[in-house]
């Protein structure tokens, strides 16, 4: 199996502390803030990225457009890491996973002397970061099965609530990019079903996407491992986690997994990486309007910088590469620029 | 695979042609019209029945009850064949996978002298009612795979406005309940989700669930073959139906599907069969106030009679069988007569 895992940025040498920016404490205001804005996409520079949506939202809206969509096909998808928060150094979802690892261990006692937990058990960060993709995903297979859905998202709720990035020093879902939830919010106030695709874990996003992004369950599509029906030992009936993977919700599973759970083309979908580019294709090669937008990480100064224009010396970091960023090009999808096209970046700055 | 074929109500004997009834050939209501209605639920009789549902969504959406739902945990889930719309003699998609054959043949004409297609060729209705399980599995993938879900979605599309019931001589999207579209409008008017599970095939199902029940496509769940992405010879991005199996979408399969494809337990289920018996204790199961209730078959008049209590001579035509009719009972979910709850049965009558 190979959910985001088979990216190459996945787990880096950065699992040590980050430098702390001074940011400042003020409360974080999420999703539901942004409605209450007077101009849609309040933290957009204007320039042709905020344009194009806004051009989009017009001609597919205005029933006087040759352009104009019905409400009932308005879909508009959203990848999360690196498109709706912050990915780099490592995918929260992975953090979770490497984080569970003591209680995994405490509960199977035989696994500690076993590799790759006897790794993650020693924090020798350095030897962590070094741990190759099957044994990441020998990590995630243990800690995400194995216990019932409603376990699961009472691990991950507690989680969430407790963990905090080293270079904020804030929950990672304070991370979200504040012009990211204004594009969720402006969509949905003109009658878009806006949903993630992401190519992490749908059960994970889930805890928490009505709360930080206003964006119910079902509205969330992502790599799936199967669930069993059966009961517990008081014979209720509950769903167990199983180490089968369903849906490999990344390149081609993109598409895919929006045919299986959503049935219709989307109109606008927002990507940042190879992983993204299939959905790109799928939605940019619909008859009508159509918006392809991807978010360049260009910002070393309020994010990261890892894209394609920047010469980073290990270019491997991001997986927005060149020949993703001149497909961009040649087909019309809008890059967005952190630096140049956001006056912000999170809520809480 | 076993999509819902393995109920051994599939195909019965009676592909002949049945008594047609005089029914009132003026136009057809669909959902859109129930919620014009004065009074919700208005072709239901007083009852039981009717006063679960009302005292259901009253108890969950007073904010002074002790049962009170949030709107975003508001999911009500919904069988298709025999809770929505008439099943019997034979379930609508296994008709139009059976109509496909001819065009399938003339695209290969190998499969000419090949069973089962060979026996669907010669409109012999008595062979073709006799037709085994694994042999309607055959015809299936065969006729629902292989082409894009554009194609499959339009050739689904010219079926439905043309394929007509032999009984009532009108499209099988007029067989729908009545009360049952009443149900759906008055939930979705008090903030409930209103999604189809489906044991048959989700793509099918979209095709007609938004102009038939006011259900979008992604509030579809249903069994599901794996689609392919890919490009055409034009070099565009299409989606191909291929011949395995990605959910089936009965008996352990609907909690499980809805696991996957909503990723919360709903507070309200409703069924007709064996096959929704897990979803129902599912939902049944979970904390606070929950509906479960189970569509009976009991009106040979007006629509057919197939439940248990009617002591059939071939009760094996129903799968709502004694034992889940004693399920209902001990377990407290409501049956809905539809002789005695239902003032009509189909919008058009």
């Amino acid at each position: 199996m190979s959910l985001r895992v088979s990216d190459r940025r996945l787990v880096l040498a950065a699992l040590g502390a980050l430098p702390v920016l001074p940011g400042l404490l003020k409360p974080v205001a999420l999703w539901a803030q942004t409605s209450q804005a007077g101009s849609p996409l309040a933290s957009w520079n204007d320039g042709p990225a905020k344009q194009a949506i806004l051009e989009f939202v017009r001609a597919t809206t205005d029933q006087s457009s040759k352009d104009f969509v019905p409400v009932e096909h308005r879909i508009a998808t959203f990848d999360q890491d690196g498109t709706l928060w912050v990915e780099h150094p490592v995918y929260g979802q992975m953090l979770y996973c490497l984080d569970r690892v003591p209680a995994l261990v405490a509960q199977k006692p035989a696994l500690k002397n076993v590799e790759p937990f006897k790794t993650v058990l020693s924090s020798n960060r350095a030897a962590i970061a070094k741990l190759p993709i099957p044994a990441l995903e020998k990590i995630i297979v243990a800690t995400l099965t194995g216990m019932t859905t409603e376990e699961f998202n009472a691990e991950v709720a507690k989680w969430l609530a407790s963990a905090k990035d080293p270079r904020w020093k804030r929950p990672y879902t304070d991370l979200v990019y504040q012009p990211m939830l204004e594009v969720l919010t402006y969509l949905r106030a003109n009658g878009y079903r806006t949903f993630i695709v992401t190519g992490f874990g749908q059960d994970f996003v889930r805890v928490y996407s009505q709360k930080v992004y206003g964006i119910p369950p079902e509205h969330v599509v992502g790599s799936a491992l199967a669930v069993k029906y059966g009961y517990d030992k008081d014979g209720n009936p509950v769903l167990v986690k199983e180490p089968k993977l369903m849906l490999n919700d990344n390149n081609a599973g993109k598409p895919e997994g929006i045919h299986l759970m959503i049935g219709d083309r989307p109109h606008a979908a927002f990507g940042n990486s190879t992983g993204d580019q299939q959905m790109l294709e799928y939605v940019g090669a619909g008859a009508g309007k159509r918006l392809a937008m991807l978010v360049l990480h260009d910002d070393a100064d309020r994010e990261y910088a890892y894209g394609p224009a920047l010469h980073l010396p290990d270019t491997k970091i991001g997986t927005f590469t060149q020949a993703l960023y001149d497909e961009a090009k040649k087909k019309g999808w809008n890059v967005i620029s952190m630096k140049s096209d956001w006056k912000r970046i999170f809520p809480f700055n």
